[in-house]
């Protein structure tokens, strides 16, 4: 796997991932070394309390050794050295730099390397520095890059000998001289093009353009349009046609890091033929925080697809949250959890007797979402983790293939609890469209495809109402929650201090819900969905104990000299 | 130290503490010897999920090795070996087992050793075992034992030359050939006995009854009463005059496995004199449970005192909550926390500019305890454990010294935390003296003596009339929690939820207190009290790390087989 760090495309790391040793080997490649680089990680990619790789030199000598930043951001050296130097060697591209790290090293200064985001950073050190504590850590050139690190270890499937490809791509795009540019461009299948399983995708790239383009993704319009205007520019341009808006029905999608998408081998994604539109909305994010200009790319997706129809069509089902304000969050939060289920009633009546076989997921929050996991529970007890990302960004979204396929049989329950942080708002968060209302998402792709689109819950709109009342009656002062006005409106005026935060933690952890148990994002499955008992849970799969490596580095701490000759003479 | 481990005392534990290798080493004298011996820790003295090191013998050969017990008390040998065998020897007396165990082994099948109550438990194999993993643990001749294990290195005050020694001990009783008794007896000080400080006591204990004396208390009488009657018998006895109930000054507290207990050297505890009783209530628990018939016993304490009255006369302070039903439990909890406080207001107030010193507590609640904590915290921020017992029973309430004197300066908040277990319980357990009411108590014993008896709060009871309010209109039942009832059947009559109970803890969490900040247990220190703000806490203590064993067991693990010959052939 490869990925750049830095927007220039100065520092390249390769790494691969090692279950069976759980280790990841990493390559750094340093194009234009100076006096030493810091590479590391942290929990959302800030530079305190970091777990640090730190190359440095005095402008004689080099010096290589494991690191921890504190809460300040100041430098020590760790007392056991977990990032294992195992060779550095000058080339005509740059330096490369080998090292292997542990996935859990027990050393609880070190960063815990897990499924899902893992936020790396990296710093140019510019001038020498005669030791580690020395480095000044925030005037250091720096940035940070998200990959998902604990790649799956998944076995290619065979591609079919009639297999064709098709590029979804944005011909000559002038990259916008901003950071962030959301780019839109509508691509069209042939006419007439009949029913095809897409069997795998992968991105293309314009030579150079690697560390720009960020993510991208080709979603399918709606088939009650005939057709949709052509365009080819940023997506929050007022030119931009108002129908695009309904292009949401995600085809493929890719983040940096990510490497090509293969279908499982008994199925595809079907697309094209009767009952599906033509019309095809290319995104790409462009992330561009040095503001070039003038730069063109012609980047996009490309398709792999077959006449010859795989055994089953793979569905994408959304599971979590309704978009509704029931569902709020406090300002000033650090952590508020909210749950959304999909009950066993909906599964028992929606999923085939066999069940289905979730293989991908692709996590979704607004800005304020911090971690998202998605568990199954099978008679009230955990089962297994669908898929959890303890480090997750609204910044980093892709479609992640599992580890493990899941099988979800009819009235098991998948539970999606999404944490957020709050602390820079003022107002409550409600749930809803906006970028600054909230969603809690896991869109899983499975197969065989089912009606069931929708599985997912909010709180009994009643209840809530109770909540409002006990508020007006438990608070001193005077607050207008009073039902004549909207729920945002009632969340907004609500005083909020612990109790408040606590009572509505307690009515969200109490109440009955309300499910939509939908085969559209309108029509419900027949059945009552109101007031419908919150699934318990009385039994939690247990936290994995990390394995710490039964042989750690060097004890005592020290850093390993390197002959690099001098650097920057 | 030395502790029986059995009611009949067959087996004898003896351990030191080393705080440097941060290790106990155990000895255990196993009297008679059959096929073997289980000895190990768990949380609360159950078999299940036990940490143990067994001996066992097939009848030819013997074997020693570190074991776990899991949820259902089956036996595994650990893949990390660490209790580690120093050594076995026979002797006249029995068998010696020497073996030493890590505080902390970072192997989480393991116990980890901390301060305050430890649960030891014990089994006798009567019968020749081939492998650890054949041992029925139900079949097993068993029991449990209570301990501090890691006493407090604390080096013995110089004693001085005048000292004179006092035994108040209950002569030649029968012990009741039941299996608890507290007996009491009423001894008396010498008419105008003047001011003393005792400056240490220890236990006197009748050879032989080393495993039946439990725990023993020495309490004073009021000095409001002039005489008090004599009595020697049981406690419960309708034929103990009313007025003992007036006999509850601790003076002196000893329980199994404690050793003497020295004041610091500039401290002493004051008795005799004027202005306090001549009348001395001591208190012994016979612990029972083989019903031997007819065993004496002539147990009691020794106290250490002298005429030389030292710097300062100690006092002691009541922590915690207030004796109340506003505090109270809801049923079916595994871990209720209540919180009592000693605000600054009050610590500012009535301790002297230079502050006290801390150096011993005793924790105290009634049957639902099951951890008692209590933090210095100044300016908001946590500093300091003044004591904490994770592990915390009501049946073991011992006075225990501070690993390190405590200093509370004014405007200092102490801070008491219970959590309690009510599953067995099918009503709410409210505050107040009654046994099956509960307790969340730190007598804090220190110096100098102050005018502050008591510094402890309870919830405002207009907040939790507000709750009733609450749980009357929010829940669908009818329930009358209304004022006119008193506050027992208000909580009685609460239809516990999820939601109730939440509600309830998001209330102490919350609402305003009303502190008890007084010189005797009815006299308050000027002031406003009621509706005090909670304190609140912006800085937590860290949990420590735990420090694991630089050099782990042999791996993998195996058995260490013994020379013992064989056992009972």
């Amino acid at each position: 796997y490869k990925v750049p760090l830095d927007p220039q495309g100065l520092l390249e790391l390769s790494w691969n991932v090692s279950y069976p040793e759980q280790a990841v080997h990493f390559q750094l490649l340093i194009r234009d070394l100076q006096f030493g680089l810091l590479f590391g990680m942290s929990d959302r990619g800030e530079f305190e309390n970091a777990d640090l790789a730190v190359l440095w030199s005095d402008g004689h000598n080099s010096y290589f050794g494991d690191a921890w930043s504190d809460a300040k951001g100041q430098l020590h050296m760790d007392s056991q050295q977990d990032y294992q130097l195992l060779g550095a060697r000058r080339a005509p591209k740059g330096l490369y730099l080998l090292f292997r790290r542990a996935f859990s090293t027990c050393d609880p200064k070190d960063y815990l390397i897990e499924d899902g985001t893992v936020h790396l950073i990296y710093g140019i050190l510019e001038k020498p520095v005669h030791s580690l504590q020395a480095i000044n850590i925030s005037a250091v050139h720096r940035g940070l890059q998200r990959v998902q690190l604990l790649k799956p270890n998944i076995t290619i499937p065979e591609l079919p000998s009639d297999m064709k490809t098709m590029e979804i791509v944005a011909p000559d795009v002038v990259i916008p001289s901003q950071e962030t540019t959301y780019w839109c461009y509508m691509a069209e299948l042939p006419d007439g093009f009949p029913k095809h399983h897409i069997i795998m995708y992968e991105p293309v790239i314009t030579a150079g353009n690697e560390a720009l383009v960020h993510h991208m993704e080709v979603f399918q319009c709606a088939a009650e349009f005939d057709s949709f205007p052509h365009y080819n520019g940023p997506c929050d341009s007022k030119m931009k046609p108002d129908r695009l808006n309904y292009c949401r029905h995600v085809l493929a999608a890719w983040a940096m890091g990510a490497q090509a998408f293969y279908y499982p081998e008994e199925a595809g994604l079907a697309f094209g033929g009767p009952g599906s539109s033509r019309y095809l909305r290319l995104e790409i994010h462009y992330h561009n925080p040095l503001v070039f200009k003038g730069r063109r790319d012609s980047s996009g997706i490309r398709l792999y697809y077959t006449a010859t129809l795989r055994r089953y069509d793979a569905g994408i089902m959304e599971l979590g949250l309704v978009y509704t304000p029931v569902m709020a969050i406090p300002p000033g939060e650090d952590a508020f959890i909210l749950t959304g289920y999909c009950t066993d009633k909906c599964t028992q009546l929606a999923l085939p007797a066999a069940g289905i076989r979730i293989f991908a997921s692709q996590l979704h929050t607004h800005l304020a979402g911090r971690k998202v996991v998605t568990v199954l529970s099978r008679d009230g007890r955990e089962r297994q983790v669908v898929n959890a990302d303890g480090h997750y960004s609204p910044h980093f979204q892709e479609i992640r293939m599992l580890k493990e396929v899941v099988a979800v049989l009819p009235g098991d329950e998948l539970i999606t609890t999404c944490t957020y942080n709050t602390e820079d708002r003022s107002r409550a968060t409600v749930g809803g469209f906006g970028i600054l209302e909230e969603m809690c998402v896991n869109y899983v792709h499975y197969y065989p495809q089912t009606q069931l689109e929708l599985c997912k819950s909010a709180v009994d709109p009643g209840y809530l109402h109770r909540y409002f009342n006990l508020v007006n009656r438990f608070n001193d002062e005077e607050v207008c929650t009073c039902p004549q006005v909207s729920i945002p409106q009632q969340f907004f005026s609500v005083p909020w201090n612990t109790f408040n935060r606590d009572v509505l933690k307690s009515l969200y952890g109490f109440a009955p819900i309300s499910m939509h148990c939908n085969k559209s994002s309108a029509v419900r499955f027949p059945g009552e969905w109101e007031k419908q008992p919150l699934p318990t849970t009385t039994e939690r799969l247990q936290e994995p104990v990390p394995r710490c490596p039964p042989t750690p580095g060097p004890r005592p701490a020290a850093p390993v000299p390197l002959n690099l000759g001098e650097l920057r003479k």
